[in-house]
């Protein structure tokens, strides 16, 4: 992978708004993983040189993103760790690590649908908002278990609609809402479900705007919340000050008027206080349980 | 106004989508006063007995509209009271009674207007869900005061539009956001301002779904909720129960899929416990005033 294709490829990460978190951490890794294998370098000093600095530029494309920041931080610390081997027993090495973190990413993730799985049992109402492949999972694992879904469209990029029809053919039971009938639906469900775009260090979500008013009328409706998340997803303390990106106002569709700004967030935070349960690859936590990063 | 002509504007007043309930309420009244002036009778009593056939038809048309139930009610009891009256006298003065029902609605929804804008006062962020003309009201006696708004675009109707282009032409700077990011914006306003569709007897408020998800928001925000309506939007302990209207599927344009049924209410309740301020033609409140109706 030359510097050309690095350079592209990272810049396909900075634009890309379609896949989660956890997918791209996990294409920075196996691009970690190819220049391991391909970028020149006469000696071992020289390879670690480049591939921390790339690491570091992958690192620094998307800030906000937490498991781009865990898995490459752990990547890193193992690839320093590295000692004694000749430099294509490193290119090895190094590459083979890349695909452990990707390989540990995506077992933290079934891990994560089966203990939520687990957790919600058969013949259950579940309410949730936005489009997770966790979630998405989940109801897989629920779907011969009598399971009904309520779920938003998911404004603007109305995401709810990829979720639905896959229930559809699943043959779970659905009702499909705006998310302005949040308040009414939540009453109805046994629980409601939230995946994680990413979590902060005391537990509270960041996930895709609208998850907050989920969690307020499921309170409100004593509707237990549960949030399900690898904990590769977790914001350490030290990383950078969480940012709510602000996408192009024009594709929500609004009128242009003079005086009115159109806000187009995509993300907002609920507070740990209105989350009943963690769920991660470890088990289902009444607190949000400690990172992979820093689990002893 | 012959039977033909009664019959077709019955109807229409069935399926308005469109207008609110207060001034369809005065649509009735009207259509009452022209039926007084012009429906072919003999004497008194068979006036009176085809007035009183018209009020209940026209009062059953919406049953869930709490002033075509009061405005009506307020007719009816006053049309039985006349008496001594010659035929023609017994017309004009039938038809006197609508209109001044009709002007006594006006009146109060000019008083909510005033004592809301007083309240609220000078140099304020307003945020709102929804289109109501009592808010509109409001706004327009506070467009040289420095007030800024917060306004949702309200699926599916997206009404929220009309009001943001009002609001253009009067130069108060306004956000326009989703509904699903009631949430984030709640917390910048410094207070949270809605119109009503009808008030339970508890003071709850019935209004356009997504009213009840900004309540919860202002309230964890720590935002007061004013609620600004005439007393004839309350509906009696006796009125028809509440009826949630569910509108056609086909108007948001999901998709149709086997075993999803795309839901479509249009309307929620938020608790009185949420409210903070009811403001109607008397004043402003701290617990829901008695209506026009039961006010000594």
């Amino acid at each position: 992978m030359d510097d050309a294709a690095f350079e592209s490829a990272l810049n396909e990460l900075r634009t890309d708004r379609v896949r989660g978190a956890s997918e791209l951490a996990r294409r920075c890794l196996d691009l970690l993983a190819r220049s391991a294998q391909t970028v020149p370098a006469d000696e071992n000093s020289e390879l670690i040189g480049v591939l921390m600095r790339r690491c570091d530029r992958l690192t620094a494309a998307r800030p906000s993103m937490a498991p781009i920041q865990n898995l490459l931080a752990a990547w890193k610390s193992s690839l320093s760790r590295l000692g004694g081997l000749s430099l294509p027993a490193l290119r090895s090495a190094a590459a083979d690590l890349a695909w452990e973190g990707v390989r540990q990413s995506e077992l933290a993730i079934v891990k994560v649908m089966d203990n939520a799985a687990r957790c919600i049992g058969s013949d259950k109402t579940v309410i949730t908002h936005s489009l997770s492949s966790t979630v998405l999972g989940v109801f897989e694992r629920l779907k011969d278990r009598n399971t009904h879904a309520i779920v938003t469209e998911s404004r603007p990029l109305k995401e709810g609609y990829i979720l639905a029809r896959q229930l559809s053919e699943w043959g779970i039971s659905t009702q499909l809402i705006t998310d302005a009938q949040l308040g009414l639906f939540a009453a109805q469900a046994d629980l409601a479900l939230l995946g994680a775009d990413s979590l902060l260090p005391d537990g509270s979500l960041v996930n895709k705007v609208g998850s907050y008013l989920l969690a307020l009328a499921a309170r409100d409706a004593d509707v237990p919340l549960y949030v399900c998340s690898e904990s590769f997803k977790h914001r350490e303390e030290g990383m950078a000050a969480l940012e709510l990106e602000e996408m192009e106002a024009g594709e929500l569709g609004m009128p242009n008027l003079p005086g009115v700004r159109v806000r187009n967030l995509y993300f907002d935070v609920t507070p740990a206080a209105l989350i009943d349960r963690w769920i991660d690859e470890t088990g289902v936590h009444d607190t949000v349980a400690p990172s992979a990063r820093t689990r002893p």
